[in-house]
Parts: C-alpha cells; sequence; structure tokens
C-alpha cells in the first residue's frame, strides 16, 4: 500500500472538485490529458451494457466548447456544486497508470438558497500519476440515479 | 502520530462501503472477524445507556444469513446506498487492535432514482490492524436520528 | 508534497467536526488559538467583498461566551449536526503557518428525527502546524447558500 500514491490522487480529486464548486469552470478541462475523456453515464446503463452517455468529451478541446457555450448560452439556472468526495480505491498499473474508483456526493446550491442532494456515485478514473501534474486520462462518471435532471449542464 | 495506520483504516472504511454501496453484499460479511460483531444503534440509546439494536450479528455466519434473507426474501424495496466517509479518528490499542471513530453520512436511492439523505451518524470501531487483511473485531453504527425507517434493511 | 503536513490538517479537522457533531461544544473555543477568529459568512458576501458576518468572534473568550448563551439560553431547538469533510488543499505559508480550504456538508438532524441537509461551503483557514497541537489562527466559513436558516446558532 503506498501512502504517497494515494495521497497523490487524493489531491488530485480535491483540486478537481474545488475547481468545479468554485465556478472555476475554464480550469476543469486542464485536469485532463489533451485527448482525455470524460463521461457521464448511469449505473443502470453499466450494468445493462448500454453505452449511453449523459454528456460525453473525447478531448480538451470538447471540454473548452463545453465550459465556452455553458458561459455564453447561459441557458443554466444560476447554481452552484459542492462535492463530498471519499477515499480512493486504487489499483496500481503500468506505465505511472493507475485506476481509481471513488465515492461521491454532490449538493446543488441555487440562487435562491434552496439546497438538494443532486447527485451521487463513483467516479471510476484512469490517472497518470508519474506525470509532472498528475491527471486524468479518462473519467467516468457513475451516477446512482437514473432520474436525470434536465438541468444536468455542469461538469460533474 | 501513524500515517501507515490511518491510512489503513482509512483504506479499510473505503472498501467497506464500496462493497456495500456497489451491492456487493455477500462480501460484507468478509470485512469482519469470524467472531466479528455488528450492531446498529442510535445516539439516544447509547447516551441512555439503553442495549437497544435496530440490528445485530455476533457472528460471520449471522452476518451471512443476514445477506441471504435480504437475497431471497426480497422483501426490501430496490435501492442502493451511497457513503460519505470521514477521516477516522484513532486511539491505538494494544495487540494490534485499534479503536476508530468515524463520521458517514448516507444517502439512498431509490428504483425510481429518487434521492435522499437517509442516515448519518458515526462509526465506533475495534479493528485488527496487525493483522494481514485489516478487519473488524465490532463495529457499533450510531444513527444521528431516532426516527427509524422500516425499511433499513441493508446493513450501513 | 507534504503528506504528514497534510494529516496534520485533516486529522485536526475530524477532531474539530467530531467535538461539534458529539455535542462537545465546551471543546470548540480550545481548537482556536487565544486570539483566534472565526466567522460565518457567505459566498455571495465573499464575492462582493462585503464583510458581513452571521457568526463572529476574535478570540477563545468571545467562543466561550457563545458556548455558555447556547447552554444556557436554550434558544435554540434540539438538534445535532453531522459533517462531512473533504481533502484540504493546503497552501504552507512561513513560520509553521499554513493556510487550508476545505469542503464541507453539514446535515442537521432534528430532535424529532428529521434530517434535512443544512450547510454546505467552505473553510477557509489559517493553522498553526508547528504548534504541539495544531490549532486554528482563523477559521473562515464561507456557506453556498444566502438563505440563511434563523435557527444558526451551533458553529459550523
Amino acid at each position: 500500500m503506498d501512502v504517497a500514491l494515494h495521497f497523490k490522487v487524493q489531491d488530485l480529486n480535491a483540486r478537481y472538485v474545488h475547481a468545479i464548486d468554485e465556478d472555476r469552470l475554464e480550469q476543469w478541462p486542464e485536469f485532463f490529458a489533451e485527448d482525455g475523456r470524460y463521461r457521464i453515464t448511469t449505473a443502470e446503463n453499466v450494468e445493462r451494457g448500454l453505452p449511453l452517455s449523459l454528456m460525453s468529451a473525447t478531448s480538451r478541446a470538447m471540454m473548452r466548447d463545453r465550459v465556452n457555450s455553458l458561459r455564453n448560452a447561459n441557458v443554466y439556472e444560476s447554481q452552484r456544486y459542492r462535492h463530498a468526495v471519499g477515499t480512493p480505491l486504487i489499483e496500481p498499473g503500468s506505465d505511472g497508470v493507475v485506476r481509481a474508483v471513488t465515492n461521491f456526493l454532490v449538493a446543488r446550491i441555487m440562487h435562491t438558497g434552496e439546497t438538494t442532494l443532486f447527485a451521487t456515485g463513483r467516479y471510476e478514473d484512469r490517472i497518470a500519476v508519474a506525470a509532472d501534474t498528475p491527471h486524468f486520462l479518462e473519467k467516468t462518471v457513475i451516477l446512482d440515479s437514473r432520474q436525470i435532471d434536465t438541468l444536468l449542464a455542469i461538469p460533474l
């Protein structure tokens, strides 16, 4: 069990969720490799082997587009998220890449102040930990609930 | 302060809650000693010194029975849990056993997708940390709320 | 990245929230320096540069007064909190002082058993980590929601 390795992953997770929770969305793509993959799906889709995604990006460029449209279109109601992220379960791999599975709970705070438990689930990540700045090669957000909020707009 | 020791406890906690949250209930008894004890009670019962339990098992065999009846009787509504678990407070003991107290919040996600904050409280655990695989000798789940959901069925 | 340093901060945070969650409020001032500062505000106030506070104390003595009036006046409904606290983001400073930013979610459990997601936000702390017992020089609780519960009485 490698404490330093776990620590690196926890630190990456903490910086990732803080960037989102503090509405620094422009930083969000920077947590990924240039050709990094990001996808939101549901536990039900995963169990049924369905390749459906609620949100999907296969490069930083696509993620930047996503953020730009969020900022410009302004179609989503003013809201912020607050994440609680668990201790990651880590499987060391080869070539400085690890797999990590991490629980999350996300609260959503609307402009009115109304706070709800918005989303729960797990992250399944592939992380380049040997890089100068550890980052995600792939991040799959697997939601527990299949009840999709049509406001789902900000990355999780 | 022993970083490696804390790390072992956090890792055990993370594996424990993932097994439950991912519905791998058959693994649940394996986190305990053969004569391990598991019990769910409320903060009110503890404060009043009442030895009441909402769920109780005094061996792995009893836990396996519990899981079997959950799987077969199928009396509980289809639901899943998602835990957020805090940093454990640890008191080192003798003979490779530690006491740990850990905050938890549990969300429950019903088959319909409805998500609620289901249970909060603390774990009070005695853990064999010197074993090849650290495991619980005793785990007491102390719920903050005395309002008992009659659906309480899955271990917490 | 200093694992031992992060660990110290996480341990301080864990002890801090356990004292509150277990209603050991008399210990709350002891987590601060004698002239420690504590303040609750909202993200909206911070973004607008407004120096408004929902609760404020500039010494341990003021915090003790606060706890005394909570205990004596008994104006708040019987309730308890349960915190989920994230991995801190730490900026080492000079003279054994660090800055830490940490996510939190707090559940409130009323005497009736009713449990709600009460408050979310971040702690912005200055911590004396080189002291024999690490403690807060300053703790700012920044709430995400601007909808203030008038029952806000227990420190967060």
